[in-house]
């Protein structure tokens, strides 16, 4: 079978997409009409430009509004198809489309648009090309796939064949197809396009939420396991509209079709080879700060009051090992020159898995880079996570790799990491929910989204099955948002918090109050308004209150208990956490104040708003 | 009647909140639950910094799920109440009120909900305070005002009343609240926000797209005459949740809310004073353009093959008309001290307008500002449009109030202009829309979406009557469309292009071909696909394609050619427009051609993208 993508699912020019397609390992593209449009030369030479690719042309898409017309539009339809086959022909594709009629003139008339349908296989078939006829969820008369398919037995013609495309089968709650009466060989093209349950127009949904299997919601499995067991063994396209995707570079977007196709056909036990299995990831065994030399004292400052405190030394670098509980950091004051990323900076994260080397083997066929081990870093197998990060595959003690002199015992102050989250421009919140689904065989949760003081805040999270691997991805809509005055300091992507979680939060609050420990300030409105929504003692609440504590509670009981620390010079920050009662979730419903507080806390940034308004 | 807004309608910090409403003219204001909760400070001391801006605060919102719970919950839910009702008295408010219930335990039991509410309303007189009780549209079973209503009268209590927010009513089909049934002491708050006319879910809707009264589609007048006609003559409150307004400086967005109660009142005849009345916007009487004195001549260069030519000239000054028949530019290579705005651009806009000063009277009303007379520029009265464009209200000949030199007639190629277009950031296509309309009493066109090759390109167009002015007001997602490149360049909105309209575009075309006229190049391939689209005649496509013009045809026959310049040093630009059989659009369906052409025309923006990806 083959893998194909449309060009319209990517940004650029024609020449752009098509190089990045190929490069993704495509063979086959589909090109859209715009795209065709745009392109500065002749069909034929865009033919020649995708064939130096490597790239054969799936199709042309689509011819709009054909079938079912009245006089006089009919007849002017078949001077319109003859040239549009005409393209079909120049570009070498063997195959085009039509999408049902949206037309307000179009009719209601089987007849009339068999006839069509039909007249217009003659006229492919007299030039060796063939015709997919798909239902639009959006159609005027034709919106489901078994009316298009019973358009398609009525006109009874061996080069007319019907388009099956996901995201109007799911939309529409079209039945999936069914091998008994749909025979593979009348399917001509089938095309994927995942999407989130939202409920929307479907023509809204279509051209702004597509993306690609495993970026949605829907069952994408079952509906290719259904359309392979009519026998298709056809092209396989993904269709995806969205603007993110056209903002985003097309290699990425590329890439991440690729890739969710391994995925997707893995899953069905179809990639050959399979992808490597992988291993389970188990938990988080360090992460890994960096500082420039001259503010590495003030890095430890920052962390000795959450009770981290050395436990190993470099013998000859600036670097440290802070531990508390199995809660680990790598701290490195030896980043003098580090020319990709500014510092501080959370620089990576070692996850605790049973064997690196399958994880690698699946990250590399998954198109994740592997990364060259650093001069006098970590010696561990690293992946390239969000922005510059580094994700090292940990699958053995971390101190039997590192050549340190022991320095103590870890206290007990933490426990562990709780979750670690990246903040991604809006494009990358698509490619790292897949690439951690696909990689790490984490669950995703559903998007959630806060208001934030300055716009709005989206994040999805995934998770192990045990929640030992807890990973938010977080995006933001406004300049002045914390996430993208994140992204706007760091220049790229990455790890802006980690959260530690704790046993008992109060004790450990009380304790580091002790030694010092400044949280962030959270008002005291706040605690009035916790006290009108659960009625909580107010004993409790004056506790929360004098410790800077957040508190959420889910339906089933479970509660969260949160505190942060100010953020280290407006770049990276800490979370400590307790989990009561099974809480699943990141405390949600506290996201404002907390955004709310950071805002104060950094101030507000000159010369981001946009001047003069109206 | 007074006038308030709801805090969660503006972005920043409770306090940046509070003065940009106060500064705006608002005397009251409802303060959101999560706006309090972030505040540094007692509610009483909020309360003064409110008072102290002249603010009364009308409410503290909202109480949420409350009524109809099932024990333990019910019990709860009392202490909740009067920790609530505490807060509110704090603030200074004297009412509160609660959203239906949206929790999944809600119980449906009408009884038990008007007990509850008939026990709040009691715990509140006792504080000398009033609840109202709000349906949301996704309550769990009191969705909708008239169930809402059924349950306070059941409750009956004196303390106990309505609101009523036009979202919900409008998104819900709920009937117009009618004086017979609902009396306007029962009342007890009117909120008001439009929406677009988006088919999605409500909650997403609320979220998402609220806007003031007179930014979406929904008929704020008739829901305000109906409330009034109930007797109600309390509280009128703009309640907007909007990413957008969020990201926005809180000023522009509490202005707005001024603007659009001042005009919606106004249309009911009940603003006193009334607005002035304005005056007729006919046409556009000139285009002014600046470029720094060194590219004066180049500037001149650009415009020459349009057919325009100089006809009056500055005694002193680097400044001359240029004209062709009523298309008029002015040219400004006097501009070296230039500090406010990056140049070359085009400076403003003249309005043909019958008597300038009721509209610079209704303009000034509006909040929008009136400009200085510039020292040599002209001296028309002018208000500043989009960025630091000047729009000059010109109800004189121009040639009369420009001390010109004359230099010869203009010539007829080009009739006048067609519109010219804005381009501004998001959140601005709000304001501007509610601007131009509300000033200039323009009527507003539906959302226009077109897939740009890096993004996504809204456009929303205004126009008089007689479509003797038009202007589109454009925005785009995605850092590298070219709406954003502009943004960027010039650092705040702005004018990009002007369109000119002529009788006979080939003979425009081929005529200034012959002055060694260059248009944007249009691929080959549009006109083969425009061939198919519409069937056209091959020698009309021929032609079409030599002169590089773009073609649309509307469903009613309705015909639009138009042609674009390169832009000027990647700047504004051209464009040149037939209009047949009222054709009433801006050949949408070609905007993404344009765009792929421009974006090839200007090159990759070295460094745009972000780095590195996934």
């Amino acid at each position: 079978m083959e893998w194909s993508i449309a060009t319209c699912a990517l940004g650029g020019s024609i020449e752009e997409k098509l190089l990045a397609i190929a490069r993704a390992g495509f063979r086959a593209v589909e090109v859209f009409e715009e795209d065709l449009a745009g392109f500065p030369g002749t069909p034929r030479e865009l033919r020649a430009l995708a064939e130096d690719l490597g790239l054969k042309i799936v199709a042309l898409q689509p011819l709009r509004d054909y079938e079912g017309m009245p006089e006089p539009y009919r007849s002017r339809n078949r001077e319109r198809a003859l040239r549009w086959l005409d393209l079909v022909a120049e570009l070498g594709a063997e195959l085009t489309y039509l999408c049902s009629n949206t037309s307000p003139l179009a009719l209601d008339d089987p007849e009339a648009i068999a006839e069509d349908l039909h007249a217009l296989a003659e006229l492919a078939a007299s030039r060796g090309l063939r015709v997919g006829y798909e239902a639009l969820a959006w159609g005027r008369y034709i919106k489901d796939w078994p009316k298009a398919w019973e358009m398609v037995r009525r006109a009874d013609h061996p080069h007319l064949g019907l388009v099956l495309d996901s995201f109007h089968c799911f939309v529409r709650n079209n039945p999936l197809p069914e091998s008994a009466d749909l025979p593979g060989e009348k399917i001509f093209l089938v095309q994927l396009s995942d999407a989130p349950n939202l409920l929307m127009d479907p023509l809204a949904l279509s051209r702004h939420h597509r993306a690609m299997p495993g970026q949605g919601d829907w069952p994408l499995e079952a509906f290719l396991r259904a359309v392979l067991a009519t026998g298709y063994r056809g092209v396989i396209s993904l269709e995806i509209f969205n603007e993110w995707f056209r903002a985003a570079p097309p290699e990425w977007v590329a890439q991440d079709g690729m890739r969710s196709l391994k995925l997707l056909f893995d899953q069905l036990g179809l990639l050959l080879p399979p992808l490597p299995p992988g291993s389970r990831v188990q938990g988080v065994a360090f992460v890994e700060l960096g500082g420039h030399e001259e503010d590495f004292e003030a890095l430890k400052d920052f962390l000795r009051p959450l009770g981290l405190k050395p436990v190993a030394r470099h013998p000859a670098l600036e670097q440290e090992l802070w531990a508390s509980g199995r809660a680990r950091l790598l701290l490195r004051g030896d980043l003098e020159e580090c020319p990709t990323r500014e510092l501080p900076a959370v620089l990576g994260v070692g996850l605790s898995v049973a064997k690196a080397a399958p994880l690698a083997a699946r990250a590399k066929e998954l198109g994740l880079d592997l990364l060259p081990r650093e001069e006098g870093g970590p010696s561990f197998t690293a992946v390239r996570g969000v922005g510059w990060t580094r994700l090292y595959l940990v699958d053995e003690p971390l101190e039997a790799t590192l050549s340190f002199q022991p320095l103590g015992e870890p206290g007990n102050t933490l426990d562990r990491v709780d979750h670690f989250t990246n903040v991604v421009s809006r494009f990358e919140v698509y490619s790292w929910v897949l690439l951690y689904k696909a990689w790490l065989g984490l669950e995703v949760n559903p998007v959630v989204e806060v208001f934030d003081p300055y716009g709005i805040f989206y994040s999805r999270s995934l998770r192990n099955p045990e929640g030992t691997v807890q990973i938010p991805v977080n995006t933001a809509e406004g300049r002045e948002t914390l996430a993208s005055r994140f992204l706007q300091s760091l220049g790229h992507a990455g790890i802006q918090h980690i959260a530690f979680q704790v046993p008992d939060l109060f004790a450990f609050a009380e304790e580091a109050q002790k030694k010092g420990f400044r949280p962030l300030g959270i008002p005291s409105s706040y605690y009035r308004l916790l006290s009108c929504r659960y009625a909580l003692p107010i004993p409790l609440l004056e506790r929360l209150e004098a410790l800077n504590i957040l508190y959420d509670q889910d339906p089933k009981g479970g509660i969260f208990l949160h505190l942060y620390t100010p953020s280290y010079q407006g770049r990276f920050f800490f979370e400590v956490v307790e989990r009561q009662n099974g809480y699943a979730g990141f405390g949600a419903a506290n996201a404002s104040i907390r955004l709310q507080a950071q805002a104060r806390e950094l101030g507000t940034k000159p010369g981001a708003r946009p001047v003069p308004g109206p």
